[in-house]
């Protein structure tokens, strides 16, 4: 389906609903706003941008009567996952980032209540401004992500409140006929809970629309936690020998399990962190080969000055507190690497300035480079709630000059860029079992190794597997798809499905669940039953853009 | 609809399917089987007692094919919210206590995998059997509720597992044609983590199946804490000015939103706690009425030496840690009363008989009576995971003779309980404007005032609300029918919903957001087109026992 497939009367309706300004037919225009970094991409015949909760609603009655798709996305920044692109051609895409309201901010009680096009930046300047005794988390994604859409797709931050799906409290969702739900049971318009109690009276119906297309999320109340009394972060470095990472990984989970950790450090391999220090070392490269040799490898590592493992994580509580989960930190982890205390580097005045001379002094006495130094004050931040887009800058490491400081758009400069994650039993077992796994798969495919153990809680990890390659390749796009499939396919035979999916999966996530997807086709029949929101999203029944599937 | 009303052939069916030993078709069998403590009961034509998730399947399709409805209850220990009625007359009330199989426990990643009708004492009997180092979370309710059951209903306990529902992940449910979903997106049999991640890939369909009748729960993960390393009880007696409570709230909730308080006190107030203490002063009552005057209840609760709030709670971690959470309780509620820490009342050995003694001595000098430190070690225990009858025995408090020590069952011996529990945000505005709105109502209607604050969470209290009255009086059964509605209609109207409902109110659920009513009868409508499991459960569409409703 092309632009003009769109019946005109279908694209005047639109203009009138939402104003000529927020709808978009123009072909160049829809190529560069579904630019996508996986190797997949459909173009849509229209993208409208709602301003309000009634936009949505009439687009919805406008979509049925003239029975075409619409796939919402808040702001489309889940680089390497599927950006804006719909699963199929065609279609409306609803593009939620100009409904940016912060509607209400609770300081006694800890949450907001926002709509999806507001961003991890705009919601941490608001809460800075207004002198907020209150943190939102953050996932380590761009600043201009959507929190509810992040949320929504089950994204995870770092600090206390890293489970976004969970802190999402009280749902306004509109559905595909146009109406309004209001979840959590009501009185509707007069429930004083629905923002600070999650299950409601009933079924818990807000977890219908996480990684759904039941419904169309247009406000969300999200908690809050309260700023610290003290903070500080450690950074860790990891120096034992690789047959003691096991030992390590149990170590961690029990450090959570017990409380001794509140956060959730994101442990990277050498080959993440290093891609985040540096650009990719194509002189290292054997020639025909497109991933780095072991010795390669270990050559810009050491370039870098980067350990094999790396995690910071933010402390967080009384003076009291944190000093204890110095101690324990200091006393479990500290047999397998370096665990350093440097959150006073982002104390204001000069504790800040004195303590940044200070580490950068040490640092570089350890022979530490100025670059990984840099990467410090936006980690520390993440665990701050503050966002950056430090981290993502990643996506440009193949390219030839440096990463850009500003104007980072990784889907619209065409950088190739794929994520999976597969959610792992925080064992030593499980997880150096998936990892030796996906390094098989890795190498079957040619691409560097990258992974980040994610804790998520005391029960399980989020492995994040990913690779940067030439989007402008064929054959390196086609080796990135096969790579997903294959590792995909790999962990599912291992028993460990991926947390989220990237769009050009989406339609075989339930396929090994057969009772599942037949629930779940169920559910989208009584709720959407000409399939018109984003068909095929999460295992329920896919239509072309044009008929519907049965 | 009668016992009769079912036919044969039914009836028949049902033996081959389960074993004719557990199918109960004789009315005075019924008559007792269906007894409850809320003034609402309504008689079964047939209880049904399943042993396997097989056995559920086959009941199901057995109810398809003669389409008869089927009330599913875990073990029924819902006292005062309705325990094994259904909210219509006649079919068949499923009760699934002899499915009480612990499938597995997980000592590393901390779950068990467990059937409807394991109860507290038998989950907490096995863990300590097995030198498990995990902990249930257990209910104030009875040793033989069922921890499914209370966690499905959105039940809550007491240490920081208290969230039963939240601490549910991974449910294998039997729908209404008798087909089995295993929640969690897949690999089905194979997916690892679907007791150690709750979110799943795809909607979260575990929501679904919370105070529901969209499927019938056969097993359940469930989260267990780690016995701490240190333990600690913290009773604590309110001696403040009465207008200083709203200043005791707010600084309760601080507590909690900064992680000092990791656990979830119940503040009783002097009613709720005497009653547990002490048997009804009938001789205080004056003529005519059934409820204490403000100088009566003086009295009692003078007789009996409670303060007019009090509460215990856990402290957990590593000794650092509790050291410091007692300083913070001390510092922060000492002001507020008295704060004493006895946990070590319940150590073993000749420790915990030391402290006993010396608790008792104190006690004893300070003029708190005995039954006061009966009721400390139980208390203390609650908050080990040691369930305990203890408490529920005040159902018992207005019979002449001593409450029972054993043999504890109050819907069998005609005990009249109802609970109301609105769920109101965590603050002293609205915690003092809900109790005032409250009392107004037990006054109108002539109930002793009962009321537990009990913080679920920073954000949000459910205010317990409950009566004893005499099941055996019309008068007093119409009364607390009455007071029952009233209340609800007066916290709807503040904007507070039931955190649960009672049986004789459950189709009225959802009345006041009809938008999520909407949604739930398409949901029920998809997974049970026939209206054949609880019909009329928190607020799906009702049948007659013979007739479907539309």
């Amino acid at each position: 389906m092309s632009a003009s497939a769109l019946p005109q009367s279908l694209i005047d309706g639109l203009g009138q609903a939402v104003g000529l300004q927020n709808v978009v037919v123009d072909g160049q225009q829809l190529e560069v706003i579904s630019r996508t970094c996986i190797p997949f991409r459909e173009l849509p015949s229209a993208v409208v941008y709602p301003t309000s909760t009634e936009d949505v609603q009439k687009v919805m009655r406008l979509a049925q009567a003239h029975d075409v798709p619409v796939w919402p996305v808040s702001t489309g920044k889940n680089w390497g996952y599927g950006e804006k692109t719909a699963a199929y051609p065609g279609g409306i895409t609803l593009v939620l980032e100009r409904m940016n309201k912060i509607l209400q901010v609770d300081e006694t009680l800890g949450f907001a209540v926002i709509e999806p096009g507001v961003t991890y930046e705009q919601l941490n300047d608001h809460l800075k401004r207004v002198g907020s005794r209150l943190w939102a988390d953050c996932a380590g994604s761009t600043k201009a992500a959507s929190v509810v859409g992040n949320a929504l797709e089950k994204g995870r931050g770092l600090t206390p409140y890293a489970d976004h799906f969970g802190s999402l409290c009280g749902l306004n969702v509109v559905l595909s006929d146009g109406s309004l739900l209001e979840t959590g049971g009501g009185p509707t318009g007069n429930n004083h809970t629905r923002h600070t109690y999650r299950w409601g009276v009933g079924p818990y119906l807000d977890g219908l629309f996480a990684q759904s297309n039941l419904g169309i999320v247009v406000s969300a109340g999200v908690w809050l936690m309260p700023a610290p009394e003290e903070f500080d972060f450690a950074a860790f470095e990891y120096t034992a020998a690789p047959d003691q990472f096991g030992a390590f990984i149990d170590d961690l989970r029990e450090l959570i399990y017990r409380g001794a950790l509140r956060a959730f450090p994101h442990v990277s391999n050498d080959y993440a962190m290093t891609c985040i220090l540096s650009q990719y070392p194509k002189e290292l490269l054997t020639p025909g080969r497109r991933s780095l040799s072991d010795e390669a490898m270990a050559t810009w590592r050491k370039r870098n000055d980067v350990a094999e493992w790396t995690f910071g994580c933010g402390l967080y509580g009384s003076p009291e507190e944190v000093s204890y989960q110095r101690q324990s930190l200091k006393r479990v982890l500290g047999k397998y690497g370096l665990v350093r205390f440097v959150g006073k580097v982002v104390k204001t005045g000069w504790v800040g300035k004195l303590w940044l001379l200070l580490v950068r002094v040490a640092n570089f006495m350890m022979g530490k480079s100025e670059r990984l130094m840099q990467s410090m004050v936006p980690a520390i931040n993440l665990y701050r709630g503050i966002p950056t887009d430090f981290f993502v800058r990643q996506v440009y490491v193949k390219n030839d000059a440096a990463k850009p400081d500003t104007d980072i758009d990784g889907p619209r400069d065409g950088r190739g860029l794929v994520w999976i994650g597969p959610m792992v039993p925080f064992t030593s077992k499980d997880v150096n079992g998936a990892i030796a796994r996906a390094k098989e798969i890795f190498k079957k495919h040619d691409f560097d190794f990258f992974v980040e153990v994610m804790p998520i809680s005391p029960r399980s990890v989020i492995l994040l597997f990913g690779i940067f390659y030439d989007k402008a390749s064929a054959t390196e796009s086609a080796a990135a798809t096969a790579w997903h499939a294959d590792l995909q396919e790999a962990m599912w035979a291992l028993g460990y499905p991926p947390y989220r999916a990237a769009t050009m999966t989406m339609p075989q996530t339930l396929d090994l669940n057969p009772a599942g997807k037949a629930v779940l086709a169920s559910l989208k029949q009584a709720l959407d039953p000409n399939n018109l929101i984003a068909p095929g999203r999460y295992g329920t029944p896919t239509r072309s853009s044009t008929t519907r599937s049965s």
